[in-house]
């Protein structure tokens, strides 16, 4: 999407409900995927993380040889984003004001926002083959058990108190076009739906909201987005994505492996518009954002 | 003192009045030092930190440009330990639990107890030459500002709710023999005494208590020990030394290089025993430990 215009027309509101406090480090892993992604850091093989990272740190923590400890990896460097995020909010500094240090110092142009400076924890109540349904944060579920799990519930703990970072509102409120990226509905969405006041300035915004599908042919392109779906009794279809997004959004773009789902995600009150959405490359993804962009929406 | 007698006969306890909060890991850098240098695993050029170390995580949190936040240095093997005292401590672990965890990981033989597992903070008042009387962290002062600005006072926070950590007095009351090491009296081994409890064991010991001077000649071999005994109004000579110890010791060893101050040190009520204190390496450290070992006590 940077190519396709100036990043620094774009607000980013990003899921903090995926935070975890580890070892002592406030890790905040979707906005600093997306920090990296944006600089042009991250690790494209893993899509998380650093590109040649080292992992002494994570080495030196696992020779204690508790199993319980090493199942989130952290990079050395990834680490230095943790200590300076961590050192500044326990010197009062809201987790907005160091997310705006920590893409100042990596030159990136879009402005990125956590959806709350208050602290929200995605919980997630899976089915364990031998304890039974038990809830565990969402790093957990996500990273230590490899979302291979079945999920029985989500609750968002703290979202009752959790208000939007200044700006957010702001942002909706002012923007030409809202797009809902392509990303789980349920907990990498869910979550900033969930703050309060979030979902109304999306409806009153609705006619410039487009959301992008994150199904495609009943399959999320990665993670657990279709089975976390299913799970949850949602329909893991381009009309399930319609149903969740159709109070919020006025336009669902769903890939050309969907355009015989037009009339189904119509039916649940959104215009379908159809083209190519699988971001294989960065030129993929430039086309994609320019449809985005290019789509008129009504007045 | 390894070689000089097996080190499974040998409980320390250590000072943790240094420990210090940093960007939310629990560092004990007395705790550490002893720890990498009995497992042969210690930075001998600087006396802290591992042999070996890579910087990734400092140098990527030094690339936020915050000055503030670099001058106290983490390796990143040295940061494992840290990702894991903490994670440990936050689980509901004592110190004093924790650090036999990492004890037994290197493969220690020695027994080394946390002074306490209560926050105990040496605080540092500090004559600064830009806004007067400061006072700042221990690790602020030794680390920060390199231990070179004049001390004007000391004091332990939460030493008055401190307790000794389980086996302290214990090993205290059965020890064969209790060595007072060669530290820095006032903010290495006295935070010790000031523990609710230790004094008084060890006055109750004090015929079995050998204290080694950390002062020689009037210097000590590194640190701040002298400037900072004539700075509190101590003599920084072994004089002074045998006058903060003369409750707890019955034995002052002193160097050769003091034998002339032999009757004034035992005008403070020790006796003095002199010979080689300069530990320059393993041979000169087992010959110390074995002097210590074989003095013959009063019974």
């Amino acid at each position: 999407m940077i190519d396709a215009t100036d990043p620094t027309d774009i607000t980013a509101v990003i899921n903090t409900g995926d935070d975890i406090i580890l070892h002592g480090l406030h890790v905040s892993p979707d906005l600093d995927t997306v920090t990296y992604t944006l600089a042009d850091a991250i690790n494209k093989e893993t899509g998380w993380g650093l590109a040649g990272e080292t992992w002494e740190a994570m080495e030196s923590l696992r020779a204690f040889g508790d199993e319980r400890l090493g199942w989130f990896n952290l990079g050395d460097r990834d680490i230095g984003t943790h200590l300076y995020r961590t050192s500044r909010l326990a010197g009062g500094r809201s987790l907005s004001e160091v997310t705006a240090e920590i893409t100042a110092r990596w030159g990136i142009g879009v402005r990125l926002i956590p959806m709350t400076d208050d602290r929200v924890e995605t919980r997630v109540t899976v089915a364990d083959p031998t304890v039974g349904e038990v809830e565990i944060g969402f790093q957990e579920y996500f990273v230590g058990r490899h979302h291979d799990i079945a999920v029985r519930g989500l609750r968002f703990d703290g979202i009752d108190r959790a208000v939007p970072s200044p700006g957010v509102l702001e942002a909706i409120n002012e923007a030409q076009r809202i797009v809902i990226c392509p990303s789980n509905p349920l907990v990498s969405i869910g979550p900033i739906l969930a703050v309060s006041g979030i979902s109304d300035a999306l409806h009153a915004r609705r006619a410039s909201v487009v959301a992008v599908s994150p199904i495609i042919a009943g399959r999320a392109l990665k993670g657990p987005a279709d089975r976390m779906m299913n799970e949850m009794g949602h329909d893991a279809s381009v009309v399930g994505v319609a149903r969740l997004y159709a109070a919020a959004a006025s336009v669902l773009i769903v890939d050309d492996a969907d355009a015989a789902l037009v009339s189904a995600v119509e039916a649940e009150g959104l215009r379908c518009v159809v083209c190519p959405t699988v971001m294989s490359g960065p030129m993929e993804a430039k086309a994609l954002a320019q449809s985005v962009l290019s789509i008129e929406m009504a007045p």
